[in-house]
């Protein structure tokens, strides 16, 4: 079913003729109606992406547009791609949630900015784009010395693990915290976070071919696939304070279960509902349904609590761009003072998307996965695809139940955001 | 089925020369083998009840005795009564939780406590009488202008809503706060907390007959028949921050709907399980059962958090005796500083446990009811008891589904601490 890896490599070496094609078009012609983005042609596998032109956005009223140097990739890209989200939006679309830029040009009442500000923005889809609009509320200035790959890395992540280690539960001195995926970009973040208060315990896990790249960066550290919750209990017999789990399902009864009394369980995504890169609708949803619903009274007597944490909603939906721009302040306020710095997987030229995807689906990444704009595409060899797999069909069916990949229950899961 | 007020009331006069009697007794003759205490003769109505002698506690390693002043009822001592506790200890029994006095004998490994000290403390069961032993990890020295009703109207409430707001919500400047029953002395608590820090918008809920002594200790008091969910969007579209929860069942929905993003619903107690006086364990189990269960993909989707509050669970079931005592020194702190004072009900003698029980049984009471050991009964009338009904047998038969008492669905609730 898969196609083959020379077949991905030579759509990957097409891509990068036609974007070098427009690019030049566009620099030589001051072209200015017109800008290279990611495309999603419709949900479904990897060849549902596309590197093509799409009309130059203009920013509204609140808006500053942004000359995009980077942007993040997230697990839920890929299950945006899938269409595994819920109101997905109707494709064609640009994915993406975040990027990092330059200030080009300002749209009525956007107040505190200026041409040439270095930023970092987040998007409701479109940040796979050389240009983005973006509103200010969600536009932040970035120091001086952050990297625009920092910023893309830092901006969804560390906010996330902000809130959740700050905001939802009361981090502090002498606290536990167990973070599943730790290798990946929010647990990165949250060991990270974590580091900048006395005497937290950070429990971890990951799986095994990362041990050595991110040991130091935890207290403890245990293979994925191991009972952690008995890992833990033999470490804290009384368990921990903060659980962050991005895995679900029957993980959320084991995490509640080693909580401490007035401990705090965060569910914040599901890496579990996508095993594999063709899971539908249907499967999706039948996972949630079966996902263990919690009753009160238990919280009750044994003084816990539970929480669920999407920020895209929290921005998004919910309104809540204040409360994230006084987050970003104090994150930036720990970077300039060398406590946290982002840690950035991998670099992608924008025609290599499938493979950085790729890399998230196998959860090879330790860190954050980018989107370089200013990098040129490696080229290829023809057996040098890290793909394996892809929908063969251009449909979106939404019962197709067929797995296209092999059982994955052993590859490290990451965090998306969402 | 309900006794007659003069029957009670004779009671009652029988408990009062019993008691002095014994009270005399001990006094002339140094009596150090007895002492007095409300004992429970067994699970059901008020008739279980009886003032009598009872062996003096000798305290134990780590226990002091304390020669007690005043005692604090909760809603929790009905339930008690009732045996609706899970794992109810086994009768006769002596209720009570909480209790303030002076330290007249220690025992091994108290240090920091000394002959003579004021103190108040916690105590799992056998508050209610003349002397309590019990361990110097859940006694507090007190501050010296603190009476000794103060303090027993200080503990459980000021730590259980301490903890809510500051430890499991964290309670912010410009928040705002839903508080049922705030009427009761964990209501009152928390407005009065509340009040410490700026700008938090309280709403509470109570019978319109409290309206006129509760209505400044709160920005917005509705009803508690009123559809308050309603009322609260009224007043602030978006909800509320926290909500504070004693009534359980439909509550539940309601409360987590009415939370803004990054809110907190907390459950800290059931007064709707006990509806009658008799209420059994049958329909405590089918009440609880049909509690809603929260999904966490709901929490997820819109950020929300819900928290279980017990805390008596935390003290001697989860040992967080620690936690406890930190958060009492900042609650001292508070009180020297004259920023909140526990509001005393009523004082009630010993004899008159009854009447007390009946009156928090009947939602009267604004405030905490304080059994006050150096109050001497207040003699019946013949026609004057408050006391409208008991059960009128002695057996404790879980399947009794009988109600001795008239619907009392527009009396006002008030909250337990369990």
């Amino acid at each position: 079913m898969a196609k083959e890896g020379a077949e991905n490599a030579q759509e990957t070496q097409n891509m990068i003729k036609n974007d070098r094609k427009e690019h030049r078009s566009r620099m030589s012609a001051g072209n200015t109606t017109e800008m290279r983005a990611v495309v999603l042609t419709g949900f479904g596998g990897l060849n549902k992406l596309r590197v093509t032109k799409r009309p130059m956005p203009e920013p509204q009223e609140g808006e500053v547009k942004i000359h995009v140097k980077a942007c993040g990739l997230n697990f839920l890209d890929l299950m945006v791609r899938q269409g595994n989200i819920d109101n997905p939006p109707k494709t064609p679309l640009v994915p993406g949630f975040e990027c990092s830029g330059i200030v080009e040009e300002m749209g009525n009442n956007t107040k505190g900015f200026e041409i040439g500000d270095r930023v970092m923005a987040f998007v409701n889809y479109n940040a796979w784009a050389e240009v983005v609009c973006t509103s200010i509320e969600f536009v932040y200035k970035i120091p001086d010395d952050m990297t625009f790959p920092e910023a893309a890395a830092f901006s969804l992540n560390f906010v996330a693990a902000y809130i959740m280690l700050f905001e939802l539960a009361s981090l502090r001195e002498g606290m536990s915290v167990l973070v599943h995926s730790v290798g990946g970009a929010v647990g990165q973040a949250v060991a990270q976070l974590c580091s900048t208060i006395p005497s937290v315990m950070v429990f971890g896990t990951a799986s095994p071919s990362k041990n050595e790249a991110i040991k130091d960066s935890v207290t403890h550290l245990f293979d994925r696939s191991a009972d952690y919750v008995q890992e833990v209990k033999k470490i804290s017999p009384e368990g921990v304070d903060i659980v962050l789990d991005c895995l679900c399902g029957e993980n959320t009864g084991k995490g509640l279960g080693l909580l401490k009394p007035l401990g705090t369980y965060i569910l914040y995504g599901s890496s579990n509902m996508v095993t594999g890169e063709t899971k539908s609708f249907f499967s999706l949803a039948k996972s949630w349904w079966q996902m263990d619903k919690v009753n009160p009274i238990k919280l009750y007597e044994e003084n816990k609590v539970i929480a669920g944490f999407s920020l895209l909603n929290l921005l998004f939906k919910q309104g809540r761009g204040s409360l994230v721009k006084t987050v970003v302040q104090k994150l930036f306020s720990l970077y300039n003072q060398k406590k946290i710095k982002p840690r950035v997987d991998s670099l992608w030229a924008l025609e290599e998307v499938k493979e950085a995807m790729q890399r998230i689906h196998e959860r090879g990444n330790i860190g954050k996965l980018i989107l370089d704009m200013e990098k040129s595409p490696t080229p290829l060899m023809a057996n040098d695809s890290t793909e394996t797999s892809e929908a063969g069909d251009d449909d979106d069916d939404d019962d197709d139940e067929e797995e296209h990949e092999d059982n994955n229950d052993n590859k490290e899961r990451i965090p998306f955001i969402q």
